[in-house]
This record gives C-alpha cells, sequence and structure tokens, in this order.
C-alpha cells in the first residue's frame, strides 16, 4: 500500500494556516478575501511546480490536472480553501492539502494512472462572507442561479461578482467541472462520533436529509405581576409544553436521528411581561427519508391550540439524502481496511460540496477525526498523524477507483 | 354619600388624553418631556384656579394644596402625569385627575374638612425615559440614592438633573413630602381580575411581593448535524427539562402565585447549532413571604446538573410584600360598600409609588378595572363611567379618613 509523506502534509498544513491565522490558532480565511487569494496563490504556484495546469471556471473555482496520457476523465480530489470567521486550521483546507499530497505521492512513486488527476478548490463554500454556502458547486450542480449569486452581498455591501472580479480568479465557465470519472472529498469529521468509536477514517456513505422547521406559539402579553394564571395565554409555558410533546416523540423514533432546538425567540422578552410569542426552531437529520417523514408526522400532528395559545409552523427548508457512490465508497473502505486503519461506515451530518456533486459525478467523502466534534472554532482539531491516514487513504483510494469501471449517476436516485 | 361628576372627569380625562396622543387614542408622555411639561402646565393652571397653591419639590414632584383654617396634616391624593411610549390614556394620570375630581367635588359641595388637600404628581414614575421607574418616591422614601438618579441618562444622553433644569419644574427640597395624614392613590388595575369578577372597585391591600432570578444552563455547542444525541450536552433540552420541573413545583404552590418566564435567550442562538448557554428570567409573585420562600427553594433544590449540562441562578432582585394602612383601606371599602358598588379585595401585582409612600405616610390605592387587564398599550381602557365610581370611591374615602384617627406608619413591618 502506498504512504504519503507525513512530515511534507505536516508542512503544508502549517504553511495554509498562516493564511488569514488568527491570534488562537485557528484561522479566517473567508471567500475571495485577502487572505483566501493568498491561500490560492500558493496552491496555483505548488500545484504548478509539479507540472499541473491550472485553471479557474466562472465562479473562481480552481481547477489543477495532471495530464497523462490517457484519454480518459479525470479523478477530481479536493474540497475549499475558504473558512469562516475563527474557523480552525482545517476545515475544507485538509481536503485540498491531502489531495495535493495524494498528487505529490503518486508523482514521487512515478505511477501511471489511467486518468488525469485534478485538485479542485470550491470557491465559498462556507458561505460566511456570501451567503448561500455551497455557492459554487451549488451552481456547478444547477441547484444554485449564477445570477443570484454574483449578486450576493457582504456586510460591506461588496458583491461577490465585485469581489470575484478583483480576484483575479474569475474564469471561463468552459473549465467549469461537468464531468469526470470519480470525485473524493476528504474533510474533518465536524462531529464525536470517530472519536467516541476510536475510529480513524470515516468511511461516508451519504449525506443525511434533513428538514428544519420552524414552530410558533401565539398567546397573549400581559403584566407579569397583575395577571391570574389561569387567566394567561403565555406562550412560554406553551412552547415548553410543545417541546416537551416533540422530545417525547422524536426519542421514540431511531437512535441515530439528530434534532436540535437551537433557536428561540420571545417577545417582547421582557421579565415582566408575559411573551405573546413564542417562535423555536426543530431541524432534524436521518439517512431514511421515512424517518424524516415520521419527524415532519409528528410536527404536523401538534395540537393547534395549547395552553389557551395558537401554534402554527413553517418549513423553512429540506433536503434528501444524498447516497454517495458505491464503488467509491467502497474503493475508500477497502484501502482503509489493506491500510489497517480502523474505519466508521457513517454519514455525513454536515453540508458538503460533495452532496452536491454527487448530482452528476461518482462522488464520496473519507472523514478524519475532530477532537471533541468541535469545527468552525479556533481549536478545530485533527492530529497530524490522523490527516496523514486520512491521506493514505485517499491515495490508495484514488489508485483503485482508477482501475474500476463507475456506474454513472443515476440523477433520479441521489436527489 | 358624594358623587363626582361624571362630564368633568370625562372631559379632563380627555383633555390630558392630547398631551402627547398618538395616532391609534394612546399617549407618549415621556417623564420631564415637552408633552409631560405641557401635562404639568395645565395641572398647574386647573389647580390654581381652584384657590391651589403648587409647588415642587427638588426631584420636580408637584405638589397642589388647598389650604383650610386646620393646622392638621395633608390628605394627600395623586399618582403621576408620565407615561410609557405608545401607552394609554387612563394609566397614572387618572390618579391625578380623579384626585382633582375630588377636590373641586369637595369645593362644589362647601365642604370643610379638617385637614388640608394636596393634589401630588410624582416625577417619572413609569421609568421609561430614565431608569429605573418610582424615581421620585423612591428618592423620597429613601429607597433611592438622588445623586444617582440625577445622572441617570435617556437615549438621547440627557441626564434626569439636565431635563429636570431645563423643565421649569425643578424645585426646593423642603417642599418634599414628608408626612401626612394618609396618602391614596388611584389607578388602573392593570390586571384582568375586576373584569373577570365583574367588580367596579379593587379594594387594594397591598402591593405583591417578588423575586426575579436569571437561571442559566450552560453545556456545550456542537454542529446540530454531526453530533449524536447521545454525545450532546444540549443547554436547550436542559433548560426545558428544567422549566418543566419548575412548572410543576409552582402548580402546587398556592393558586394565586403568579409566576412569568418573560424572558428567555439561547447562544449562539442559530438554528444548526447545538446551543451551549440558555438563559431565561423566571419572577415571581405573592402577598405571602413563607411562598416567595418556598418559590426561591424550588430554584435552589434544583439540580446542579441536568442533562450533561450545569445550571446556576442568580438573584436579580426582590421586594417584600407592602401592606397598606387597614384603617385607610377600611375607609375605601366602606366608602365602596356605601356608595353601591361591588369590590373586589386584592392585593397589586403591579409596582406603584404607593408601595414607597406607604412606608412613612398610612396609604392605600384604589383599582378601577382595566378591560381584558391591558395596561402600557394604546389600547388600555377604562370606561369614563368606571373611572367616575372610582372617584365617587376616593372623594368618599377621603371625607371618611378625614375624620379618622389613624395609627402611624411602623415601619419596620412595611418593608
Amino acid at each position: 500500500m502506498l504512504k504519503t509523506n507525513r512530515e511534507r502534509l505536516k508542512k503544508n498544513i502549517e504553511l495554509f494556516s498562516q493564511f488569514g491565522a488568527t491570534e488562537n490558532s485557528g484561522v479566517t480565511r473567508l471567500s475571495l478575501s485577502r487572505e483566501d487569494i493568498l491561500a490560492r496563490n500558493k496552491l496555483k504556484e505548488m500545484c504548478e511546480q509539479l507540472g499541473m495546469a491550472v485553471t479557474t471556471d466562472d465562479m473562481g473555482t480552481m481547477y489543477a490536472t495532471l495530464q497523462n496520457s490517457s484519454n480518459n476523465l479525470p479523478i477530481v480530489m479536493g474540497s475549499h480553501l475558504d473558512s469562516v470567521i475563527k474557523g480552525g486550521r482545517f476545515d475544507g483546507v485538509l481536503g485540498v492539502l491531502t489531495a495535493l499530497e495524494a498528487v505529490q505521492t503518486i508523482i514521487d512513486e512515478d505511477i501511471e494512472l489511467n486518468h488525469p488527476l485534478t485538485i479542485v478548490n470550491f470557491t465559498n463554500e462556507e458561505g460566511a462572507r456570501f451567503e448561500p454556502s455551497l455557492m459554487a458547486s451549488g451552481v456547478l450542480s444547477g441547484k444554485f442561479e449564477k445570477e443570484k449569486m454574483l449578486a450576493s452581498t457582504d456586510r460591506e455591501g461588496v458583491t461577490f461578482e465585485q469581489a470575484l472580479k478583483q480576484s483575479g480568479y474569475e474564469g471561463e465557465i468552459a473549465n467549469r467541472l461537468t464531468d469526470a470519472h470519480a470525485y473524493l472529498e476528504l474533510h474533518i469529521e465536524q462531529g464525536p462520533v470517530l472519536e467516541h468509536y476510536k475510529k480513524e477514517i470515516g468511511v461516508v456513505e451519504g449525506v443525511l436529509g434533513m428538514v428544519c422547521y420552524d414552530i410558533t406559539l401565539t398567546g397573549e402579553s400581559n403584566h407579569a405581576g397583575t395577571t391570574p394564571i389561569s387567566m394567561r395565554k403565555d406562550s412560554m409555558f406553551a412552547a415548553m409544553q410543545v417541546i416537551s410533546v416533540l422530545q417525547n416523540k422524536l426519542k421514540q423514533l431511531p437512535d441515530d436521528l439528530v434534532y436540535t432546538i437551537g433557536r428561540i425567540n420571545a417577545y417582547p422578552n421582557i421579565h415582566t411581561v408575559i411573551p405573546n410569542n413564542v417562535i423555536f426552531s426543530l431541524e432534524s437529520r436521518h439517512q431514511d427519508p421515512t424517518v424524516i417523514r415520521q419527524v415532519e408526522q409528528i410536527i404536523f400532528d401538534l395540537p393547534k391550540e395549547i395552553e389557551n395559545c395558537l401554534l402554527s409552523y413553517t418549513k423553512l427548508w429540506g433536503r434528501d439524502t444524498v447516497h454517495f457512490a458505491p464503488e467509491v465508497v467502497d474503493a475508500v473502505a477497502a484501502s482503509t481496511d489493506e491500510l489497517g486503519y480502523s474505519s466508521h461506515q457513517m454519514f455525513s451530518g454536515a453540508g458538503h460540496d460533495a452532496q452536491f456533486i454527487a448530482g452528476f459525478i461518482p462522488s464520496t467523502m473519507i472523514f478524519v477525526p475532530s477532537a471533541k466534534g468541535y469545527s468552525h472554532r479556533e481549536d478545530e482539531y485533527t492530529s497530524y498523524e490522523e490527516c496523514s491516514k486520512g491521506a493514505d487513504v485517499l491515495v490508495n483510494a484514488v489508485l483503485k477507483v482508477a482501475e474500476k469501471s463507475i456506474s454513472p449517476v443515476n440523477s433520479a436516485t441521489v436527489n
């Protein structure tokens, strides 16, 4: 089995962590910011030094391709260089640098593949400067309208289009990724599962489907001191009762369902006033669409009146589960086993560019552990050893995938 | 029994509702604002026309006194002319205008009392422009330090001291209310109890004691999609469980206990992130200090760890129950009965200047109904008939109080 160069990968992670470095060892590298452009420039320089041809498409997504004598479709690896504000030094960038490490290892070992290799850096995965997240892969996959994306503005009123033009990374629509033999994205897990089960590699079968609802309780505001309990329409206690009902019913669904009430707002939110409105979000994710439908049914079955308050709900959004290409997933699993690394088959709870790319290219992801499940914070952490094991799996999976014939994506079953 | 002039009272309520009138029949008359000064000027003019001597003290509180040949202490009536932003046309001002109506009726009927009569307009009862509320009566009673009050600033950065000097209503410390035969304050109920029981007059025995706590649950933020339920430290679900425990235990206390969770804040309050902190207020009021202590004991007995989250609490404030002077309360009750008006003995759940004045002058309040319990809103409503019945009770209670010898306030039992 091929092994990547642990020291070189470590050096590269440390090098890229300087682009937008924060005081507390984190990174702020917003999409198309000065820091992002410096990181892009460095990636371009390093890829060109390896003899790769670097192009960009009309959304600024970068492709570095190591051509060879074959006329086959490329095998694509990568992720994104942008980060959230005060994010960590692994989220996204690790997928690009392990791809670079895989290419370097293949060059070092003088391996002749029957597919070109492409490293991709998707523009604006985080959506932290320009909403929405997954912007460039969303346009590639036809999920997002390009014109709307170009008009997205940051907090200073700069549009994505302006930032893209100024960056020097606006390229041709003809350079877009439209087809490939396979796409492999290595990423930190952003959850505690691998650490909890003491596994080194997450073999990712897909991305969880999800729904998000806002649930609103409407009562009546009145003076907290003068209104007897029996005469109240207290939307706070109504909300508490609804949440209790929700929790009891959700607990009865499969153990691997996740559900979160992340946001709650009471109005007028003053300690001496009975709230007339409480609005909270309920977000839930699971791989099985029938379970997601059960979650929705629990919401639909909530009483429309509770504690003298009216209940209503709004669906904010949902997405279907994305299943990754079995042949590519299997290549990752087999490589992990053959390397002697421990693994855990899992779905990604978080969204990634791969979920959109999987709509038209056979894709999968490789997860490495996130200490304490932390991500999008300066103390997000994956050891260099864990990063390297991920790179080992990536390069060997690429070799396996290169030898395989892979069924084309049946887009009807993916989304 | 004396009856007041219903038409005159109505005319005066409508007249004063023009000072700071809002589009929706409400009033915005912030303390010492232009609108408040116009209302003060009109009150001064009307009182002087009745032969009353008008003075102000060092906090701008106005006193209009109808002297007579007696050397006895005055009987004081009144409330406040200031309002909240978009408040109603009854809260506060009705206590001043019914006092004026009582004086006018006594003059009309040529009744010779053995006490002077004083109408008082306390400065800044609402605290809506300058915090805290009950500012002037708080200084009079020694609860608040005058220097701190003078330094209180509004949203434009104007201090109370500046506004007071500019108003022309800054007077002498020698004019402060320090003693009186009795103090009677008529006010809208600001609650739904009188309307619910179809009673015309609230005979107010005192002001409820209260406590207010902030309760904090501290867990850990993590990604809502990637963190299995069993590995979470979800402060939202912990808070829900705490609230459920609180509600179940509070329900077992006497029915007339009120408790409110008026404010809740989750952090970071994003639908895709498990909240690491939820902070909510619990405010509770009851006349019996042992019941309030039971409420506090319920808070003290909460588990310090719940659903893997830590619980802590902070007491924001509390006040003891204020018991009004029985002789003055009895005069109100007897007048109501003799007038043939229906009544309900009750405590005030809201705070009023009378709660501070009761610390050094035998005091009580008279409540008239608030439609739907609304107050501090433009649609707060008490019919003119209900207002007039309140004025009738006030003037007759004054006549009764004038004939009574009243025990001095034992300040040790009041606060």
